[in-house]
Order: C-alpha cells, then sequence, then structure tokens
C-alpha cells in the first residue's frame, strides 16, 4: 500500500474518473459485431464435425449451391495451400497449416465441432437450414479426449506431421506430443535429501471455457478491389488482421479490421474463427458476409483452456524453508499443437524462492478444441497443484500457511525455474497485507467452514503498443489507440495521458482505431495494455508537451528550453498559460499540435497476489458455500482503483467457477455434453459474495508510473484457495477440478483424507 | 510545360495510378450520409418560410407535438442565446447570432426557404406531413433581390444591427451593406489620363447555385452523456465541428463529426445548416435523427454564389500597354453578412500588370439564401467584367486579345491591388501555350461562328492540415488525413507521401479521419487540400524516414547517419534493405514505426489559366453551342494529371453553366420561381463537348514538388471566354449572366453592338 503522501503526487491517477465509454455502454449505443449493418448484408453459417476423430472423404456441396436463398458455399478447397507455411503473428511463428485446419478442416476432423463447410444465404435461417443440404463423407477413426491417455503409444495419433520437440531435439516418429519442456535449477537430488518433509501429490483440472457473453461474430466484405475489411470481436485488431491475411495468402495491408466493442475475451478472442471464412464467404458472392456463432458453436468449436494431469513434490526443512520442487504437467493442447504448457511451466513454482527446482511439461494432442489462452494461461491449474501441496506441507510443519508463504516467498532477487531472477515485486506486501486483513483477522466459526489462503502469479507482457493524440482547441485532447478496450483501458490509459500533461481525465477522449487509423499495436492480453499502451500514452503526453512549450516560447519570444511547465500550465517569467489557454492559440503559432508514441517495453512485470476464502460444505450435498472471499493483488501502480478492483474481482468469480463447478464433460465417442450455459456451470451474482478487494502497491520500477498488468492474476489463485478451505471445513485433500458436489461428495463418503 | 528531363527525376508524381477510393465509389459501397443506418434513428424535416422577408410574431408547435408520429420539435426557442457572439470557426471571425439565426431563424425570416422550425418523426413521409401542423404567424414585410435595389436608401432594411465599415469607419445608421472594401494602387487619375484608349462598361451576373449532386444531409445523436456525433456531408469536419459546438454552445471536444463521403461541395458544403438542427432534435429525443434536404431545400435553403453589378474602366496607351483600371464591384451577401465581396475585389485586376487601379467592393444584404463560397468564390464574376473589357480595348487597339493579355501579364514581381507582390506565377506560360496550342492555331469557319479567349485567377490558400501515417510490415503504409476527399486528394497526397518515401502510391493506404481520429484540418476549399495536406504527407514521410534510418542502423550496429536513402532503399557500406524488407525488421528493432505532421504553410501561389472557346450561335432562337473549348492552367507541379485535367475540366463546364443558362430567377414577392433540376438549367454531358485541356507546370517555389492549387481557377474564365466569343460570332457585347438564349436574343435583336 502506498503512502498517501506519495499518493498526493498524482491528480488523475488512482482516482476513479467514470469510463469514456460509459454512455454508449449502458445506453445501447456502442457498436458490437451484432450490430453492424451493412447494404446488401448476408449471414453465414458454419457446419460442423459431428465426430471426435474422422477422415473426410468427402464434400458435396451441390444440393446447397442449387438453394435459392444460398449465395456461397465454401470448404477446405476454397483456402489456399498452408503446407509448410510458417509466420510471425505477433506472438512468435505459427504454423499457418495447422491455424488454417482449425478454421476450417482439411483432410480430417479432430474434434466434435470442428469447421467442415461453411456457406452464405439471404439470412441465418436459410443458411442454417442449407446446412443440412451438405454431404460429408466421414470415416471416423478412435478419439481420444484426456491427456494422459493421448500420450500413450497407442492412443489415437492426431497427425501425421507432428513430432516431439525436446530440449532441442526432434524425435523421429510422429506423436501426440508436440512438445517437452524442462527447466532447471540447482540440483534436484540435492534438494530433496536435505528436505525433512515431502509432499507430492497428482493433480487433474476438467477444460473450461473463457465463458464470454457475447459469442464469436466477424463480418468480412471481400471488394473488388480485393482489399478486404472485417468487422470483429477481437482482442487485438492487428493479430487478428496478420492471421486473417495469412491463411488467405495475401497481404495484411490488403486487410482492414475494425475491432468492434468486445463483450468479453479472456484469452480467447484472440485466434480467429470466423473472419477468414467470412472473407472467402465474401469473395465468392461479392457481398458483405456476416457470422455470428451459436453458444454451441462457442464451447465445440473455439478454444477452452486445458485439461491436465500434474504431479507436484516438494520439500522443506524442519524450520520450514523450503529446499526442493519438482513438477511433472501434462496440458492438452486440443486438436493442434501449441497450448499454454510453457506459461504453465513457467508459474507453477514462481511464487517462492526454490534453491533446487524441476519441471518438465508436455503439450499434448488430443481431441478437443485447440486450446486457447484463458486468463493466465496455465497458470490457474500450476498454481492449483502447488499451492494444495504448500498447504499440505505447512500442516505437517504446523506452520500457519501464511506464515509459510511469507518465510519462502519469491522476492527481488529470487530466479525462477526458467531462468528471469525477479526485480522489485510484491508477494511479500501481499502476503501481509492478507496478514493484516480485516478478513485474515476475523473468526470463521459454525461446522463444516473453513479457510482457505494461495497465492498466485502472473507474469505478466510487453510487446507493442502504439498511441496518437491530437489536441483540440478547447484543451482536450483526441487519443488513438491501438488496443482494443475490454476491462476499461480507455480509460486507464487516458489517465496516465492526463496524468503526464496535466490535464484531467475528462479532457482526454479515447478512441479505440481500426488498424487502417492507429499504428501496430498487438492484443490486450496478458495483462499488458495499462503497462505498455499506458506507456506509450505518457510517451505521446512527453511529445505533446515538448510542441507544446515550443508553441509558448513563439508567444512569448523566448527558447523552449525557457519555457517551464509546472502543475501542467507553461510558464516563463511572469507569464502563464494553462494548457488549455495554450492549446487555444495553436491556430496562431505553427498550427495544430498531434503527438504520436510506439513502444516495445520490457519489465512488465511480475504480478503476485493472494486470496483468501471461507466456505461451507453441506454434508449431505457436498454443495460448496463461498462465505467470504478476499482479494489481495500488487498492482504496482492503481491507475483507476475500480478496474483493478473490477479485474479482482472478475477474476476470482472466474475461478470460483473453475473451483467449484465449470467443466467439459466429455462422452466416451469425445462429444461435449454439456455445450450450453444450462448444463455448463458458471458462477452467477447469486452463487458468490460480494469480493473483497485490497490493492497493494508496489511500483514496477520499469513504468514511469509503476504499473503492473493486473487482469490475469485474479484468477490464479482462487482453485487452490478454495481447495484448501475445503480441505479445512471437511479433512478432505481434493486433487481434482471442478471440486463440484459430485466430485466433492465422493471423496468426502470414501474419506480421502490427507 | 516541364522538360521531359525534370520530369523524369519523380517516380509516382505525374503518372495516373487508380483512386484508392476507386472501388468503393463505382461499386457503390462508398458511405455517403445517406446510406447511414443507425439503430432507432429518426428523421427529421425543416419547416421553410414561404416568404422572403417577414416578422415571425409567434410559432405554435402543439399540433405537431401531439402528433403520434412526432418524436420532437424545435424552433428557435430551442438554440442557446448566441447574441453578441463572435467565434473564429478556422477561417476568421464569424457573427454566430448570424449563424445561428440562418440554422433556424430568430424574429424574422430573411428569405424564401428559410429554416423556421424543424421537428422528428419515425420516418421522412410523416415528418413531411406533420410539418404543416406547426402554425408560423408571420408579418410579411417588403423585400428585395436585386444588389442594386438593396443599396438604395430606401430599400427593406434587412438587420437593425448591421452598419457599414468603410475602411476601418464603422456608420451610425444600419444599413444593407455590411462592408465596403476599397482598394488603390498609383494614382487612378494619373493612369486614366496617359491613356489612349479607355473602355468603361457595366455588368450584372445572376446567383448561380454550386449545384453539387449530392444534397445536404446530415445525422446526429446527442448521446446521454453530453456528446454529439454527427455524421455528416461536409468539405471540412472540423469546420463542422467549430460551428456545431459554437452554435450549440458546447466545448468542440463535446462534438466529433464523422464525415461521410461526399457527393460535390464546390464551397458549398462548408456551412452548417442540419447538423445543429438534427442535434437539437436528438437532445429532445435521445434517438439519432437523420436529415436529408430535397433538391427544393438545397436551391431555397444554401447558400448560393452572389448575384453582383460591377463596373468596369480599363485604359491603355496606342502601344497597348495597360495603364489604369478602376472597379467598382456590388455582390449580394443574401440574407446575412460576409459575402464573397473580398476575393471578387482582391482578383478583378489580378492578371494585369496595371500600374494605376482601384477597387471598390460593397457586400450587400438582401432577401436571398446566404451567399456561399464558390469555386474561386467571387472571382468569376469579376473575370467576365474584366476580361471582357479586356478583350473591347485589345479589338479598339486592333492587337490579337492573346497577344494583349501576353504584353500585360501578371508575372513575377507584379504587386495585386491589394497588396500582395507575386512571386514565380505562370499566368505567360499559360498564354504562350494557348498561343500553340492545336486549339488556337486551328481555323475557326462558318457562319455564326466565333473564337473568343480569357485568363483567369485564383490565389489559392493554406491554412492547416494534418496528417499521420502507420507502416505496416509488409511496407504499405496507411495514411490518415483530415482532407474529406472530394475531387481525387486521397490520391494526391498519397501520391506525394510515396514520392517522398520512394514507394509506390499503390503502397499507400490513405484514408480520411473523423474529428477525434486526426489532427486538426481545415476544409477542403480554397484549392488548398492538394497543396497543404500534401505538403504534411511529404513531412509525414521525412518523419517516417527518419526513423526507418534509425531502424536500419540498429540492424546495422552503426550510427543513424550513416545510414543513405538510395531511391528509396536503406543502405550502409554493402547492406541494402528495401523500404518493405526494412518494415519487415520493425518488430525486432524497437516496435511499429508512426509518423505525423501538421502543417500551416505560407505560399499557397497563385494559379492562373487561360481559356479558349469557339462558339456557334443560332441566328433565330440565340441558342449558343459550344463548338470547341480548351482549357489551360498553371498546376505548378501536376501530381495526378488526370485529376487536374478533371478539375479543369468540371471547372470548365462550370463555368459554361454560368455563361449560358444558370441563374435563380426571382419573382416580385422574391420567391426563386425554378427551384428544381427542370427548370434551373445545368449543362449535361450533351451540351458541352469534350473539354480539351493543357496543363503548364511552372514549379511553385514554396511546395517541396512545386503544387499550385488547381480547383478553383478553372471555373473563373469560361463566361468571358464565351462572351468573347459570341462577340465574335455575333458582333453582340453581353454585359449580363446567364446569356441564356432570351437574353442574347433580345441583345441580337436590338443590334447592340460595341
Amino acid at each position: 500500500m502506498t503512502p498517501k503522501s506519495e499518493r498526493k503526487k498524482y491528480k488523475v491517477i488512482g482516482t476513479r474518473p467514470i469510463r469514456h465509454d460509459g454512455a454508449d455502454k449502458v445506453t445501447g449505443r456502442a457498436v458490437y459485431g451484432a450490430d453492424l449493418r451493412l447494404a446488401g448484408i448476408v449471414h453465414g453459417k458454419i457446419l460442423r464435425s459431428p465426430h471426435a476423430h474422422a477422415k473426410v472423404k468427402s464434400i458435396d456441396t451441390s444440393a446447397a449451391e442449387k438453394h435459392p436463398g444460398v449465395l456461397a458455399v465454401v470448404t477446405r478447397a476454397d483456402m489456399p495451400n498452408l503446407k509448410n507455411k510458417i509466420a510471425d503473428l505477433g506472438e512468435g511463428s505459427v504454423n499457418l497449416a495447422h491455424l488454417g485446419a482449425n478454421v476450417l478442416a482439411h483432410d480430417k476432423v479432430l474434434y466434435k465441432g470442428h469447421a467442415v463447410a461453411a456457406l452464405a444465404a439471404v439470412n441465418p435461417h436459410v443458411a442454417e437450414e442449407a446446412l443440412k443440404l451438405i454431404k460429408v463423407d466421414y470415416e471416423v477413426l478412435p478419439s481420444v479426449t484426456w491427456v494422459m491417455d493421448a500420450m500413450q503409444d497407442d492412443a489415437p495419433l492426431l497427425h501425421n506431421d507432428v513430432f516431439t520437440k525436446s530440449m532441442g531435439k526432434r524425435a523421429s516418429k510422429p506423436s501426440n506430443v508436440p512438445t517437452h519442456i524442462h527447466f532447471e535449477k540447482g540440483n534436484i537430488e540435492e534438494g530433496f535429501q536435505a528436505a525433512d518433509v515431502i509432499v507430492e501429490r497428482e493433480f487433474k483440472t476438467a477444460s473450461v471455457h473463457q465463458g464470454y457473453i457475447e459469442p464469436h461474430v466477424s463480418t468480412a466484405l471481400w471488394n473488388q478491389d480485393g482489399h478486404v475489411t472485417v468487422w470483429t470481436s477481437t482482442q487485438g485488431a492487428f493479430t487478428a488482421r496478420a492471421q486473417t491475411a495469412e491463411l488467405l495468402q495475401i497481404p495484411v495491408s490488403q486487410v482492414t479490421v475494425v475491432p468492434c466493442e468486445i463483450g468479453g475475451g479472456f484469452g480467447g478472442k484472440i485466434a480467429v474463427y470466423l473472419e477468414p471464412v467470412a472473407a472467402l464467404l465474401s469473395r465468392k458472392c461479392g457481398r458483405p458476409v456476416k457470422m455470428v456463432m451459436t453458444r454451441e458453436d462457442v464451447f465445440e468449436g473455439t478454444g477452452p483452456t486445458p485439461g491436465s494431469f500434474m504431479r507436484v513434490k516438494l520439500g522443506a526443512t524442519k524450520d520450514g524453508k523450503l529446499v526442493a520442487g519438482e513438477a511433472w504437467l501434462a496440458y492438452d493442447a486440443g486438436a493442434f499443437p501449441g497450448g499454454v504448457i510453457g506459461p504453465g511451466a513457467m508459474c507453477v513454482f514462481s511464487c517462492y524462492e526454490l534453491p533446487h527446482a524441476k519441471v518438465d511439461g508436455y503439450d499434448v494432442l488430443d481431441n478437443k478444441p485447440k486450446t486457447q489462452a484463458y486468463r493466465a494461461p496455465g497458470a490457474t491449474q500450476a498454481a492449483f497443484a502447488c499451492e494444495t501441496v504448500i498447504d499440505e506441507l505447512a500442516e505437517k510443519l504446523k506452520i500457519d500457511p501464511l506464515e509459510f508463504r511469507l518465510k519462502n516467498a519469491a522476492k527481488e532477487g529470487t530466479r525462477r525455474v526458467d531462468g528471469p531472477v525477479y526485480p522489485r515485486v510484491g508477494l511479500v506486501e501481499t502476503l501481509e497485507a492478507a496478514k493484516n486483513s480485516p478478513h485474515w483477522k476475523s473468526k470463521l466459526e459454525g461446522k463444516h467452514r473453513g479457510r482457505g489462503i494461495a497465492s498466485g502469479y502472473w507474469f505478466n507482457i510487453g510487446l507493442k503498443s502504439s498511441v496518437a493524440a491530437n489536441v483540440n482547441n478547447d484543451g482536450t485532447v483526441s487519443l488513438i489507440e491501438g488496443s482494443t478496450d475490454i476491462g476499461g483501458t480507455r480509460t486507464s490509459i487516458a489517465m496516465q495521458f492526463a496524468e503526464t500533461l496535466g490535464i484531467t481525465a475528462e479532457a482526454v477522449h479515447p478512441r479505440v482505431g481500426d488498424t487502417d487509423s492507429v499504428g501496430y499495436t498487438d492484443v490486450t492480453g496478458g495483462s499488458r495494455t495499462t503497462f505498455a499502451t499506458g506507456l506509450a500514452a505518457h510517451e505521446v503526453a512527453l511529445d505533446i508537451q515538448r510542441q507544446m512549450r515550443e508553441r509558448a516560447a513563439i508567444l512569448w519570444e523566448c527558447e523552449a528550453s525557457q519555457v517551464q511547465v509546472e502543475d501542467g500550465a507553461y510558464c516563463h517569467k511572469d507569464k502563464k498559460l494553462t494548457f488549455a489557454e495554450l492549446a487555444g492559440q495553436l491556430g496562431h503559432t505553427g498550427g495544430p499540435v498531434v503527438g504520436r508514441a510506439t513502444v516495445s517495453p520490457e519489465g512488465a512485470s511480475n504480478g503476485f497476489g493472494t486470496h483468501l476464502v471461507d466456505v461451507e460444505v453441506d454434508p449431505d450435498t457436498a454443495k460448496v458455500t463461498i462465505l467470504r472471499y478476499t482479494a489481495i493483488q500488487d498492482a504496482g501502480r492503481a491507475i483507476h482503483p475500480s478496474y483493478v478492483e473490477g479485474q479482482m474481482q472478475g477474476g476470482a468469480v472466474q475461478g470460483i467457477g473453475w473451483a467449484l463447478n465449470e467443466e467439459y464433460v466429455y462422452s466416451d465417442q469425445g462429444r461435449m455434453e454439456n455445450a450450453s450455459y444450462l448444463d455448463y456451470r458458471m458462477p452467477t451474482a447469486l452463487d458468490v459474495p460480494a469480493i473483497e478487494t485490497i490493492i497493494v502497491e508496489v511500483p514496477n520500477p520499469a513504468h514511469p508510473y509503476g504499473v503492473r498488468g493486473v487482469g490475469e492474476t485474479p484468477i490464479v489463485a482462487p482453485p487452490a484457495a478454495i481447495a484448501n478451505a475445503i480441505y479445512a471445513a471437511t479433512g478432505v485433500r481434493m486433487t481434482e477440478l471442478p471440486m463440484s458436489p459430485p466430485r466433492l461428495w465422493a471423496a468426502m463418503s470414501t474419506g480421502k483424507k490427507s
């Protein structure tokens, strides 16, 4: 928690202005993808595989094409040949053949719901009906949907062209394991030899979906001059542009992506699904083609977070010092390589000072939709494993679990198992804040009740951002950002700009540009936006300030270097002009002032959180009720505390969903059996208490205002914290997510105690 | 004409790429104001005065308000009090009370068609019907629509608060003459005493309309947070924003103007008409309100160019040197002060080296719609007068009219009567090009045929422009401009950017931004856009180039100053990267590159043209047929020759309309009797031959590529050239526009010869 004295130095940062897009959002005027209406628009639908694994022997679209209401039909045959094509789409190399085959299946379908063909028709109902006229001849193959099964030698093989890469070496035989990651630090054997107590447990987690309210929706127009415009719900317009262009094999500049308002993404709206298909349909029919997914499409056809199997072993000395940790993690990637095992392996031990550690991680193919990022991707699973083992170790050592964490908490200088050494970080401060919190100090009474604690970590990312700004003559500034605004970043970026320039947040008018209107900017994800795009906004403000000093110097016939900026006003000797006054003089001093900045920052530093939870477990039904929940997090600097709190609350609630209810339920044939919000149980407002929040501020030294990303960290701790609370309430150590009533009831019944 | 050697130094400038918005325009995909569709949109209509001059005693809107289909009604009572409010809206001070009263009449209506009230209804038809329910109690006043009548002491007085300003002094009695302009050079008496031949004639011209194909159309949404968004057909989004904000008395930053594609403006789409009214209606009903004018609304409610009365006297010595010129010009301003007498007075003698000159100009109020700019505003009338007197002088001196012009042509060092001294200009070159043209060298044979020549001038303006640019990793660049594109300026600006950067025109993707997306930019008008916004684009290209050199320096580990740019490629020692190759490396060298520039340039220099025309006059009907027409003009540098030619052709055809047919025909009650395209005769493709063009290039020394404005000059010469040709064909000197069959027939019948 920042001392008040330091707080006071800011006028805008730390306040809670009304968000700039508030009126549009609450009055329903914000334009989401589904609101888009264009002259001559037609409607596309996708035919999806009914099988989890099958060869596509042939597709007969002739009957659909003859339907009077159908304007175009596309299949894999309409896509360019992407074989052996690799592209860097902003965050490293991507196998385009795989990305393309996920958008429209090629020789095989790899999961139930896999897109096989698409058509455009005069309205969505005709489109849906006409799908039935497309005849696909499948040869059904055996399928696999559990990560450990998929790793077996005799498992159904998804791809002939995928070979395990392990420590730089490529295996000779195709496999369902594209990647084996290995991290090591110290000497693991020595480490465990030094331990007095060792706990080793195995864990399983289910696939869960990001559950954004707004389904995927895209409209594309392939114009007669070859230019493609895509209006879409995306976390990153430039990433969507790059993917669409590469899949269509046209230059990026031939694609304009207009990011509509977005009804949630959480990592799931980075990959393209509809965009290239709508474009192909538009090319065929010459009309704009709009495609909206149903909820079933979203569950079955877009990426959940991986199901996982994990083994975690930790050892500590009698005096409560951790000495060694070992983790073996297998995460499913779904139908194509490239899951989130990387960050899982990086994060599993990231909260602790561990002298000796070893992590093995496996990316595993199985017949599920291609895994996508979901808020701190991979970290939540790993924390569930690590943090319950920590809890058990503390118990065995008879040390308070909070004190045990404090004793071993990662801090400045701690080296993570995958290499990086932490700069100044705030885990200790979140633990201390937890210790001093009303929640921790309160007494939890009553039967079947228990309190849990867990910490969580996300490393945060930087990547690239661009911001431009135009000064209006009334002293306001229009800010054009490349970052799509999912969680209030128009405002958190505008506030940093305002702070630097010495104007109010309200005097800044932020606007999210399309890919032709603003410089390249990476996705809104990885908790990078307020950090990196905010940094760009700060730099634009400096650019503007420099120009404003030059203008004042013209007015006052002095050197720009003689113009001082004090509290946002421009001064020279006894002369003084506020920003707004000087803005009103631009017309007479050389014309408009515009600014721009691009950044590609290092140091998007390390977000830590600690969560406390009290639960009550119904002894008859095993239903878990969350009684009280407190999320504590180091935000570095909370630009707009309400939005930081909102992220903490949202992450906690999503984590509660992972912990207690959410899961993809698969049949033996690999079909998801609960692809609707009726059967896929997400927490509602009735299921959770008000989430209490405590923001800790340990400024990030790499950012002018000390910002750390805040979006992802809060989902990491909840499942472990709740598992630890359930243990406290019931004496049962749960090792599988979700800890839904049937699963918990079974564990309670067998009397499985630690 | 530029030598080929110099031409060759450019790769892009002077070529004719396909315009970037071509596909959208020819396929009907470009979004014009009328194409706008928003959720919940309602439709506004304006009630207009049936009287040319009347007191508005009361307005009863109660019946209209009760109509079930009506959502809002507004009158003068809904506008803020603008009394004594003056604002600078980008091009000097504007009396807001007058601007506001033109948008919605206050205590008086001042012309037939003057807006009195407006309403919004569920559809345009209901809106139109419901207008009849608004009861206005008028007290009809005497009216005046001819400029000379309006100047009389006993003329009906339009405003009690307008007093003549003349040479810095303000009269004490209200008057219909807001402004008297006086310019003097040398000693006019001495000048005429030195003359051997003097010609003095009086001229009249009718009001004519800009005649843009697209009527005015605006949609406004006054959002719940007080922010107003306006989608409109305008020549300048920022000017429309300033006017709208000032009329509504809200900060400019509370208004966003989105400029739609524009179906012609020619100066007539600078003033706001519908924008503030739609906003007021939207504030009342909480819905977006769309307003589209009918053609009758456009003729009766928006600004034509002034009707005028002019007296011009010129004297020359026997050897053909002009020695003195005197002009007395009265232009009507319509219902509110601020007509175009200023440029008329500046331009009347601007083609000639005149040692002694005097010009008096009068801005005159009468009961017509407020005069607006129309392509070289005020210059065409003045040239009609001056250039026919020149022709008559040449005849009396028995000197070829082209030679006479060459002898007296303004050139570098000539001082205009209002003060400025010309830098390098190209009038002589256009006359020489005319002399060498196939047209001038051809023989015109046949009865009732004649050839005419006239020169024309427009000074061109600079004002302010902003441009931003974002480099794509495929080597293309997105260019964001504040200038609305009326005549192909997306391309003419992109080409200058491409030339500077050494890339192709096609590699540039220009985009017109709204007022929140780009820096302040003045109107597309005054022939400034290719000059000033092009200059901004050039400067952005230099900004980008500088950054690209820094990036190459990072790659090659050298100083940026060591990186040479050769033919668009970046080089250091034996290393070389094309722009596109280097653009592909930005991700690894610090992230995106974006550029920006704003300019407020001097030296938007002086466009001259000379036109040749052959006519045949039907001796029975006095119908004039244009047999051949050649427009010659100094473009400084023709960036995209097709668009320069298009401007020359379009200007010539509009000038032909002024010359032969177009006029507002007024009844005694001051009603326009021909407010439709059926009765207001504009030239069609059937009325004119192909207009031949000769581009002369005398580079403007104040622009890196030598650009001069080209849009306005070509309308200036045609009426005079045609009058001179009619004289040659018939022996009748016409002194009144239009030289329509009835008027010419009357003149021919009375045998009025010079």
